[in-house]
């Protein structure tokens, strides 16, 4: 019989609905150097409110180029669709402390128990809501791991708006699922590079066969919504906006944490554009920021692509198609183009700016972990606390067994959270290679990373 | 912008982890007329403890032939393990109320937050417990939808128990990834009929191209457990014991209704086999019994599988290869075999013993519903929702729906609460056909049925 089956306390805990946080925390009120400007391609200079108006939803451009405002009120519509699925549980990892035999306490904050299985939906309705409120048609996008679309295909149907998704085409074709989703909300899904836009066609003209990328899709959802009268393009991480929409994540974990007398030493999120880990850490960095509090901040990205780790802090395109402002961010060039690594969502060539600066203050440190070693942790993770993580949201917890079993070392019982963004249900072609002994891993060499390095903009930043 | 977004209370309710049910609730106890026991194939008696020690383990044989205790305990280990999951929330429909613009209440106790996908968990953890008590090596079980089969696999990894699934060929082929979650928790998943058992090469023969049912993969999963010393048979609905542990989501709901001073009027479940539908009532059946409170109860099953509205209530096989014991039940027939409808989950010949009685002694109704409107009641609740459902839990949508539109007609405010037991998210392959408009129906004829029935084993009961 096993007999590890001893906890001390409750498992997960619940907020109630009305301690849901009436207002959005934005970290950037809090930072002394602010993060850098979007710069236009064009001018070269900071990108204004009217730059962005034919892209973007109003609301939202004001959001993200608000670099002052500390709280701004969640809409009420907003909060009461949050309702449906929030707050989230922050559940104590007792099952799994126990099989690694770590004094550690493990907390997550499980952001999977919705349909889109993953965060994603925090901002996707905020956007959603906002395109509705200014009287648009639809809203153009692109998708990973499919988890962004899904969020906004749901979004979508709630407020009868359009929605078109231009899905990397490795996710599309690994994922056929991800699209009956989206297509029983309503939503268009297309393949990308695909041949329906003048960026797409260019892309798969000059790289045949490629499986595509997040840069790639970004490039053609921006196309499709400024060519269509009443559509804007939305965007499911990296933009200010997005980790201000998550920080509903940080706000309630902090919320949770408190409510049951826990200080958190080290938070652990994965990294891709940086939506899921700026909206944890939020409002613990903004802590740090105040002198209130010190916590130990760990970002996880895929060694595929491993902006943080081996990228440079340089202003780059946002897209593969340069359609987009420029961002200064850690980078690895807007055409580096990373291998068909599984974790769709962490296949971006960037990272969002407020990060980016955050982790050049040295605010949070960052790792990078290979394939094959997530997919190990996210087993343990499935057997011992019965949920099947998606690959992405694996990162971290790979991270966080490692930390575990330093702690099991050192004899140190260090509180651990880290978020848990989402489910791998749309996961099991990649779980069947692991399954399978098939899965690879594949990290770039200093000469990919170099080659794409060599053709970031030239800007004074 | 859509006007509609007015809720007046909370959305989800929760119970503390410290309110979950410490005993699990026995509706036989309060039964006058019990249901008919289980009869020796061999002899024409009731079965005996001895009889069924081959094949079930001895404190679920305890379980299964107990119709006097009325509370029996949950050991501490499988309540640790709810906790994990466990309460699960009981949440008002406002969106769905609003599409519908129906005056009724509607509520749904919501169990697929877990990675099974359903409430099949809350017995699979049951039976695995009792089994690795017993110090046996393994366990053999059918699975059709392949929540039961998830659920089990989970169940046993946690244990560390060996699993073997007899999965249902037609569920295996439009389902390939729920065989990756179950190896994911190493389980070993065979389709069924397979040609690794007797009754499995038999069935081949007799039936060549069959896409399988529950009944032929019950068969031989028995045959398997027999055959290998230190292995014991699950099964996931029909019996007794199952309906006892699932009678946890029972309790749990009346709890949360009790909490926010709602008494239900109309209580709609899905019923396959019974597992679900069951639990759901079984406290509330229990009040009828005892003359407490009245409640009006509703099964809902596919029109496909119709057992409760056009089957016969008759001792029947509970598996088409017939090593199984006789049970007395509302029953097609144990050779007849449903079209491969979608709802893998509700494709049994028969059901539960218990609520057999219950429906001939007239404590509940039944109705069926055709597919297409099943699917269509699926995805409106989905759009509004945001859960999407599995299509088992879907048949109890399409009537709670229907339900809901006679109040509106009526204007009565009916408490309408129904079980939505699992996610849709393996059932994609469903779904895009209706999303194509490629989905029929198919209704048995009553030459069909007739046919079936005529083979009934000869039985006084």
């Amino acid at each position: 019989m096993r007999n590890s089956l001893k906890i001390d306390g409750q498992v997960k805990t619940y907020l109630h609905e009305d301690e849901l946080p009436k207002a959005w925390y934005n970290v950037r009120a809090d930072m002394k150097k602010k993060p850098a400007p979007l710069l236009n391609p064009g001018t070269g200079k900071p990108v204004t409110f009217e730059d962005l108006q034919p892209v973007f939803c109003d609301e939202l451009i004001k959001q993200e180029l608000d670099n002052d405002t500390a709280y701004i009120e969640i809409p009420e519509d907003i909060r009461t669709f949050y309702k449906m699925y929030r707050p989230s549980p922050l559940v104590r990892a007792y099952f799994l402390e126990q099989a690694l035999g770590t004094p550690a306490h493990i907390y997550y904050k499980f952001e999977g128990n919705n349909t889109s299985g993953s965060h994603k939906l925090n901002s996707a309705i905020a956007q959603a809501y906002y395109a509705k409120k200014q009287g648009l048609k639809g809203v153009t996008t692109e998708t990973g791991a499919g988890q962004w679309g899904t969020a906004l295909s749901m979004s979508s149907a709630f407020f009868g708006l359009d929605c078109q998704v231009y899905m990397v085409k490795v996710s599309y074709e690994q994922k056929p699922f991800r699209r009956e989703v989206m297509r029983t909300y309503g939503a268009s899904v297309t393949p990308s590079p695909s041949m329906t836009t003048d960026i797409g066609r260019k892309i798969n003209a000059e790289f045949p066969g490629t499986t595509g990328s997040l840069g790639c899709a970004i490039s053609e959802a921006v196309e499709a919504a400024v060519k269509q009268p009443g559509y804007r393009y939305v965007l499911g991480s990296v933009l200010n906006q997005v980790l201000l929409h998550q920080s509903v994540i940080g706000l309630e974990t902090k919320a949770a944490l408190d409510k049951i007398g826990v200080k958190a030493d080290l938070i652990i999120g994965c990294a891709g554009g940086g939506s899921n880990l700026g909206g944890l850490v939020s409002p613990f960095i903004g802590e740090k920021l105040r002198g209130e509090a010190d916590y130990d901040i760990l970002a996880v990205e895929p060694a595929s692509c491993p902006s943080f780790t081996r990228g440079k802090y340089a202003y780059d395109f946002c897209d593969t198609g340069k359609v987009c402002p420029l961002a200064k961010m850690y980078t690895l060039g807007s055409s580096f183009i990373p291998s068909a690594n599984h974790a769709g969502g962490l296949r971006y060539h960037g990272m969002s700016s407020i990060l980016s600066e955050l982790y050049d203050q040295g605010l949070m440190r960052a790792t990078s972990v290979e394939q094959t070693k997530v997919f190990e942790a996210a087993k343990l993770f499935a057997q011992t606390e019965g949920i099947l993580p998606a690959p992405e949201s694996s990162h971290a917890i790979r991270a966080t067994i490692d930390e575990a079993l330093k702690c099991k070392e050192s004899g140190q019982a260090k509180n651990i959270v880290f978020g848990l963004t989402g489910t791998g249900y749309f996961d099991m072609v990649a779980y069947q290679k692991f399954n399978d002994g098939e899965m690879s891993d594949y990290i770039p060499t200093d000469e990919d990373i170099a080659k794409s390095l060599a053709q970031l903009p030239k800007v004074e930043g």
